[in-house]
């Protein structure tokens, strides 16, 4: 059973502080076996991953077969039906379309003194992708990561997804072609990304790696980051819905059951205005948990980090939304958009009744790699300018300078940095010749 | 003497190679003690920043005296000579002129289905920004770090700055002012990052916290990463200019020297496609090094670091640069704006002979704290993009669910994510019946 909790309740701000502390992530500590596994790839290339792929994913490789040929590609491809590739076209074109948008535009100005100032967009050159094996490997990411960066401009897109068995998802090769992906490898795992910071003789180096994994690769990331760029280290996906009566609690409860389906270590809150309805969704989440597939791991999710929030009117919900800043947020209520007006912090928001979370995770167009653990404080979810970076512009002419170097110089001295003031003043003294 | 490199020697590459990867930063192993100092802050709050304040600053303080009174800051600003308060109000009027025009925009827009798209971006509540104390408290940087801040929006800005015997830098208190900062505590170290991380009796905690320090801070930041945002964890400064021959060798020298001079660590490289120019600077950076202020620290970096690379033609200087991905940049070149397209990975780039690096450490515009250690390559410098999130919106219609809802539900399925699946079907039952 769900906490429920009662906002006008004595012990609501004591339960409410320990649910947003609640400790959800359980990771291992393997930064010891990782250190070893990325010193060991750095040391022997293709050699170290060819051996931990065997090791760890039964998988015989050697340098020619890293890789999957554009043949095999092929094939996989061949075993998807109709209908989840077109499934997965009305996904990309969509994402794809979204994205477009987020393309940052460049700037360049002159100022009263002459001077020119601006900046510069551009492309991240290669960028890896990790995607999972197994049972969370999924094609949707590989279009959620893959397409932002193909649409930043990023010349060399390379996938690394381990194929434990040898046995590959035809879903995410499928993805990783209609996002344009240039180079995919079948390997995983800390050695993938140490393949992928540092290169090996078969695979190049690249400059920023993204992608969800297991404690290996977050760990394998962290290490590298510095060396590349990464994209956030994700926690357990959450979902907060704040709902009004006049809902379908049927629809509410599976929704929430979204989130607790992925991870035993998910969390799902419901806030509304209507303990009835609190209760009727919980009621409804119990019903559809007794023969939901995943029930064993969205039963315990619902159980020990779900809960039902009762609180007086929807200003109220708006508050405790903003402190949890959840990473998706769904507003089921008479007029979604005023309220969405208020929310201050979240990964993304779900306008209306007809607008399930799940449509956000597929086909909606935005993109569903989104802070969790509360980092929509202060962090986005993945887009295109996670791809570019800028470059900033300055040129002053002989006028400017002479118009800002002498304060330059001043701050220079009064920071002890004779040079930087020298650097400044000889150029000045040359144009009062 | 800094190397000389020839780009058509036989050499070359494995000499390019070796600077590219030459280990300039020698960061002590701190991780041990910082993490003893989070814990205890966290544990004891106050008491732990007031003790180890005592320890390491020789300050002691309570509750009531960890932050600056108004009082306070008003004499400290005084103190300011009237031409360094004309020359850091012109710094902070450009810098928050340019900055201005970083703000994002928000988006949304209707697509063909009737599905409404978009996103809003909002700024950080509350950030703090770390100041070193000592030699390397540098009134720049706070306007650099909080101005940004405050462009964005964020309501809240601490400043930490230790004041080792309660000796506190004037400059940085006016600077602190000038930008709009709304509290300012007498505390440095690890103790200081994670009272701004977690919090204390006196000190609200953050979401965010920017700004240079030492090791242990560096090791601070790292450590609290996750539970807050923090920016870059720079590595030590650089500049490669790329100059033909008709420059003031003289200039060139001391463009070079004011990396040089920043630390031992840093990097200024000459890339000329006329080998006497070349021997011209370095003739000159020899004149200067006699008598320049901080020669004992400019001195070892330009022999230990320093390069000067002749090359055939620009076009080669460029390609080396784009190599390099240096954190400055200045074109000294006939020109600089037609080399500049030609840049792909470029911290800040300086145009042409009147644009010293210092007018962009000072009062150019743009921000001063840029990536360092090639990761130009996949990141930019601080701006207001910093201390903003995006929150994607989506809303869709009876219609667009009905159009765009079965493809999401036939890839949960795919995915083996039932509730997913569920949760959009549900809806388009009740919409067919």
């Amino acid at each position: 059973m769900p906490q429920f909790l009662d906002a006008s309740a004595a012990d609501f701000e004591d339960r409410f502080v320990a649910l947003l502390g609640a400790k959800r992530e359980d990771s291992p500590d393997v930064d010891a076996v990782v250190a070893g596994i990325i010193e060991d790839v750095r040391a022997r290339g293709d050699a170290a991953v060819i051996e931990l792929t065997a090791k760890f994913d039964r998988l015989d490789l050697t340098p020619q077969t890293l890789a999957f040929s554009d043949v095999e590609i092929d094939e996989y491809c061949a075993k998807v039906s109709d209908s989840d590739r077109a499934a997965l076209e009305l996904a990309a074109e969509r994402i794809r379309a979204y994205h477009a948008r987020q393309i940052p535009q460049d700037d360049s100005w002159t100022d009263d003194n002459g001077a020119t100032l601006g900046w510069r967009w551009t492309p991240v050159s290669a960028a890896g992708l990790y995607v999972p094996g197994g049972l969370a490997s999924y094609p949707s990411s590989v279009l959620m990561n893959a397409i932002p960066a193909k649409v930043a401009g990023v010349e060399r897109l390379a996938v690394v997804v381990p194929t434990p068995d040898g046995v590959a998802n035809p879903l995410v090769l499928l993805a990783a072609r209609l996002a344009g992906v240039d180079e995919v490898y079948r390997i995983g795992g800390a050695q993938a990304v140490a393949a992928l910071a540092y290169g090996t003789d078969t695979i190049a180096p690249v400059d920023k790696i993204t992608g969800p994994g297991n404690a290996f690769v977050a760990a394998a990331k962290r290490r590298v980051f510095g060396k590349v760029g990464i994209d956030m280290i994700a926690g357990p996906s959450e979902i907060l819905v704040i709902a009004d009566k006049d809902n379908n609690p049927d629809w509410i409860a599976l929704d929430l059951l979204s989130q607790a389906e992925h991870d035993e270590s998910a969390q799902s809150i419901l806030v509304t205005n209507d303990a009835a309805f609190g209760q009727s969704v919980a009621d409804a989440v119990d019903k559809r948990l007794e023969t939901l597939e995943r029930r064993a791991i969205a039963g315990p999710s619902w159980r020990d980090y779900g809960a039902v929030i009762t609180v007086s009117d929807l200003d109220a919900a708006v508050a405790l939304s903003n402190r949890v800043a959840p990473e998706h947020l769904e507003l089921c209520v008479a007029d979604p958009d005023a309220l969405a007006e208020k929310i201050t912090h979240a990964g993304a928001i779900f306008l209306g009744q007809y607008t399930p979370e799940a449509i956000g995770d597929y086909v909606g167009g935005p993109n569903h790699v989104l802070p969790t653990a509360r980092s929509a404080r202060f962090s986005s979810g993945l887009s295109v300018m996670d791809f570019v970076k800028r470059t900033t512009l300055s040129k002053m002419t002989p006028e400017a300078l002479r118009a800002i170097g002498p304060a330059a110089e001043a701050l220079a001295i009064s920071e002890s940095l004779e040079a930087h003031g020298l650097s400044v003043r000889a150029r000045l003294d040359a144009l009062n010749d």
